[in-house]
């Protein structure tokens, strides 16, 4: 939502990479399934509204190649083991094909990877929105990005929700009632936010995480912050906080599903299409 | 040459792999000259006469995507950083660029990397003519081959020439007169067999075996490596070996200069155009 916000303040062209590559070596899914995966979240992307006349998407499996690969040598070439050992903890105990993958992360930052996109634009600079754990790939990134004549990229990072559990959980695929997915159901969002997430009470304040998150009316989200700080405001109850942030998240899901319902194949391979963006600087 | 005997004897398709990414990883070569070479190369290759209906020629940098890069993924997954140190004793000290290498050279040996080749044909057996010092990388890929539901590919390996030295001596590219190359002029050749080779006398018998490489009248060859053995034909002078030497490799490499001469880059073109073979078979 914050990237399509960035693409309709400053109207540019927006790459978005899917990984399939690495869902397929650090999961172990077959190349084929990591596709399949692929494309479904191509759909949730589609469905928040980008704009197709500045937006690329593209998965690894289907756009490594040419100037790509070749970047992904320049990159590679620069970078050694131990540094990768330093910045994310791969050794020579794990398969090669991750050891080569942070290169294939880097190089969507650099415009001569594109160019159907961006031939004879060496120079533009990237800006990357990513949550934060993906930090580590794109300080490498900049690290390396001046070796091999290339710009650094910009970042702008995320925190991560927290989970249902509170500050202290970690949302984990393993444990469905740790986070809400935009597949969830009306009935599946009240029961997580009635039963499983966590209540601090007034005191602690954790609760209203979620409304900071996803509440736009900052008015409302001052007036709830302070009424449930004091304790006027309680957890549960039909007047309580937890309400609110079912109705908040029902009305977001909704919306998404809908959307994403809406996105059909030919959308998709539309999207992900290599070609030249007629609008991307309009 | 030996090459193309394969494949006019057996009417197979050929798939020759132009590691130009592997020149820019391990000689430090800007991305743009290892292509270059590697278009250079190609013209030696098909001055040698290959079928075009039958022979594709790529390089890394231009081929390797989709299905052979979904291959590379596969075979990466499937070998550790160990047991590369073992095999080419690569560390992390390395750049990461060398410890993906490795998997790019393998998988032209699986017929899935070639889509527009061997569709439906995932079953081919490859078989790899090359020189002795590859033999690691295709073991490495035998080894590979069944954990990802690959044909092992097999093996026809020749021995190195020796250098002009002799046996103990190393081709060096740092050192001109220790091979003959295929640019190499007539007066080249004579300088460089006369003043540089290496002269054993008949007893240890090293000299002739250039001609066991390039002589291709067998009975001619056993006639002298009789007379050089029994010392009744020498090194030097109008009837020694030497002068028969360059009077084989002269007509070899002049033949071949001929040949290359007229490749054009049209030809060069055609040949690494990704392309159905219409011959492949027949």
């Amino acid at each position: 939502m914050f990237t399509k916000y960035l693409q309709d303040a400053f109207k540019v062209p927006l790459v978005i990479q899917l990984t399939d590559d690495e869902k397929s070596i650090w999961k172990k899914l077959p190349v084929e399934e990591a596709k399949r995966l692929a494309r479904e979240n191509a759909k949730d992307i589609i469905a928040c509204g980008f704009d197709i006349s500045r937006t690329f998407i593209f998965s690894d499996f289907g756009c490594v190649g040419g100037p790509f690969y070749e970047n992904m040598i320049k990159f590679s070439s620069n970078i050694t083991g131990n540094q990768l050992r330093g910045i994310f903890g791969i050794t020579l105990e794990d398969p090669a094909a991750k050891i080569s993958f942070p290169a294939t992360q880097a190089v969507p930052s650099f415009p001569s990877s594109f160019p159907h996109l961006f031939t004879g634009k060496d120079n533009l600079r990237c800006l990357i929105p990513c949550a934060i754990d993906q930090d580590p790939y794109f300080r490498m990134t900049r690290d390396v990005a001046p070796k091999i004549g290339y710009q650094k990229p910009a970042l702008i990072e995320s925190s991560f929700f927290p989970a249902l559990q509170g500050d202290t959980g970690k949302m984990s695929a393993s444990d469905p009632n740790s986070a809400i997915y935009v597949t969830d159901s009306a009935d599946d969002i009240k029961y997580k936010i009635e039963r499983h997430a966590f209540s601090g009470g007034g005191k602690s304040g954790k609760e209203h995480s979620y409304l900071q998150f996803f509440l736009d009316d900052d008015t409302e989200l001052e007036y709830i912050e302070k009424e449930y700080g004091s304790g006027r405001m309680l957890s549960g109850g039909t007047r309580g906080i937890k309400t609110r942030i079912i109705e908040v998240l029902t009305e977001l899901v909704e919306k998404h599903c809908k959307a994403r319902a809406a996105v059909t194949e030919a959308m998709v391979d539309a999207f992900m299409a290599v070609r030249p963006l007629p609008k991307m600087f309009d």
